[in-house]
């Protein structure tokens, strides 16, 4: 049996999202720019896209959303924008993201401290939860931007990205949030929100990769990080991806289709996997399942290594994850377990199970058979478990 | 009868590339960076365009080509590292471009411009080339970086990039060519012509859009434009584009074996073209063909707006273009005319015809007949051409 639990990473391209793409590719090529039918013809399917992805995300028509590569690119666009716009010229001097951000946005932070910016970054607290007045104590009147998640990519834990939307507006600072996450688990709004920026991929919810958005609100925009052709407005430029909007678009539209369905359905079949999970002695889940996505569990099994149970996962074809896979290419610790200060025994331990609404109830049964079995031979020939003592105390809620 | 004569704008995907890439949606989604099987199927496909990517621009292994969302990104890279490399940090403070760069290179530099850098614009001749001798006189000992197109988008013209290769190797400065309308229609070698960066995208060779490249020559790699999660070995974050490394990975192997094709028969075909349509009277070509890509013609029909006549090809079903796709959002005189200094009646007359692999004999002679009856019209109704004496000299060659 083969089983995908790793929709936290990338998912399967829908069907649905494949066909409407596909005569992009060979039928209708043309260059959108381009002044005679073979662009016309694309028009109107770049408009429908375009309505679909605005909608998704309720957009209000005046604000922008720009097509980009994917939320690197688009995260990557908003923090770098702002040090030329801000923080080169002086105005300020001062960015806050939070601890457990995405790679790009920390790697993006830590560039500009390179180049002299202050950089806040933020804790989560044992729940692994961004608390709002922490950034309300960190902005100054020198801070430029504030860059949290709305959901992070490892515990699917949620951010009060309100309440942050919120001291923003009050405090006249730019609010960027990074939605890669939220994106067909949670509703999305950024109206409802004051959120300023807001960036996704479509490879995260059933749509192609090497696509993805930037939102910048009206009379927020922010200069260009792609100088050239002035495609997109002049905010973006680079030959359209035809066929990678056209998807996006589709995706966008099916998964405001299943959200529903993601929040019932599949948080209840979440649910009792956990459940069934958490039986096994010594295990650890960090967020509680109300403040997170409905298709996430970050599991840690004290005395395995993550790479262990990855890999007899993988034996019995299930992919999973020890965390996110933009950052598998070095095995270091879980971030998340490390912010929250786990021992480095248990950093090393969790396992996360990222569940898509085509996930199926045979699946979950095969893989939960397949995690008791690796557990008991992994804990078996674990040389840290054996001498772990019973109920040894790790400063995290054992389930 | 629908024919696509704008092929320097973009391409029609080849169906092998197609087929190649349409497993990588729905079969075989995974994220190459997972650690599991769903990755691991995924590597030997992306190793094999790698390859055919290597070879197709003569690369050597130690060297570093990076998969980007295409040649808008990898020019931006290239330009906006040398500024925090080189610029930024008071070791250089110059640059060179070409005058007929694309948009890319152009809008980068005159952002770096507005940062305090200097940039020279090299001109072209009447031949519409770039002469190798101008590079050598603007090199100053605070030029960091020479940034020369290998062949223009507009007229085709092939610039001397061997010498000038040559050139910045012997002054110890860094070479960049834009190689987007080189890849497919010359044989592109980096380690033949001194290259330390080569840029390209690959829906301008029967590729898809959305995907492109950067070429690093060992001991020469800049730092990331796009931050993150360090895939590319560190060079660019961001998940990759399975289907579109793939595909462009098919695409070179194509390209490649195709270019003899080019080179002789698709010649022959756009010479024979070229012929006819220069004994319409008043019709002029700006650069030689034996320094032109075996597939573009940009000529001009005194007293016919460009648009006028791409509207009347555009009826007949013909896609045409008046220049560069990239900047066609505004209705400006062709950039490559007015770098020649034609008049301004002139600037406004050329048209590109620019044929692929794909481009018949038939469809040559259907597009030959239908601008002869437009010509016809459009000069029967012209006011400008009314006007202008018999015989006019426009400082260009009339052919």
């Amino acid at each position: 049996m083969k089983v995908y639990l790793d929709n936290n990473a990338t998912t399967i391209v829908d069907p649905h999202v494949f066909e409407e793409m596909e005569p992009f590719f060979i039928k209708k090529y043309g260059n959108p720019n381009s002044l005679h039918a073979y662009a016309g013809e694309t028009h109107p399917h770049i408009k429908t896209a375009m309505e679909r992805i605005y909608a998704g995300i309720d957009a209000d028509r005046k604000d922008s959303v720009v097509m980009t590569s994917g939320a690197t690119e688009s995260i990557n666009w908003v923090i770098k924008a702002i040090y030329f716009e801000y923080i080169v010229t002086g105005k300020k001097n001062h960015i806050i993201v939070s601890e457990v951000e995405h790679p790009a946005t920390i790697a993006s932070a830590k560039f500009l401290e390179s180049l002299g910016c202050k950089v806040t970054y933020l804790p989560i607290n044992s729940a692994g939860l961004i608390e709002a007045k922490d950034v309300r104590e960190s902005i100054t009147d020198k801070t430029a931007l504030v860059s949290v998640m709305w959901a992070n990519n490892e515990t699917g834990a949620i951010f009060p990205i309100k309440e942050i939307g919120e001291i923003c507006a009050e405090k006249n600072v730019l609010f960027h949030t990074d939605a890669v996450q939220a994106i067909g688990k949670l509703p999305v709004s950024v109206q409802e929100n004051n959120i300023d920026y807001l960036t996704f991929s479509g490879h995260k919810f059933h749509g192609p990769k090497g696509i993805g958005a930037l939102y910048m609100k009206k009379g927020k925009e922010l200069m260009p990080l792609l100088h050239g052709g002035s495609q997109m407005g002049g905010h973006r430029s680079g030959t359209l991806n035809v066929p990678g909007i056209v998807g996006m678009g589709r995706a966008m539209e099916e998964a405001v289709k299943a959200l529903d369905f993601e929040m019932t359905e599949l948080r209840t079949m979440r649910d009792a996997f956990e459940d069934e999970l958490l039986k096994i002695p010594n295990t650890f889940v960090v967020t509680p399942r109300e403040h997170r996505t409905p298709n996430t569990i970050l599991i840690s099994f004290r005395g395995i290594e993550g790479e262990s149970m990855l890999w007899d996962l993988n034996q019995a074809g299930i992919g999973a994850s020890t965390g996110s896979a933009c950052a598998s290419e070095d095995l270091e610790a879980n971030s998340v377990m490390e912010a929250i200060g786990a021992d480095e025994d248990l950093a090393h331990t969790a396992i996360r199970f990222s569940l898509s609404r085509y996930t199926t109830q045979e699946e979950i049964d095969y893989t939960l058979a397949t995690v008791l079995k690796a557990v008991a031979r992994l804990r078996e020939i674990s040389s840290s478990f054996a001498y772990a003592p019973e109920g040894h105390d790790s400063g995290l809620v054992a389930h």
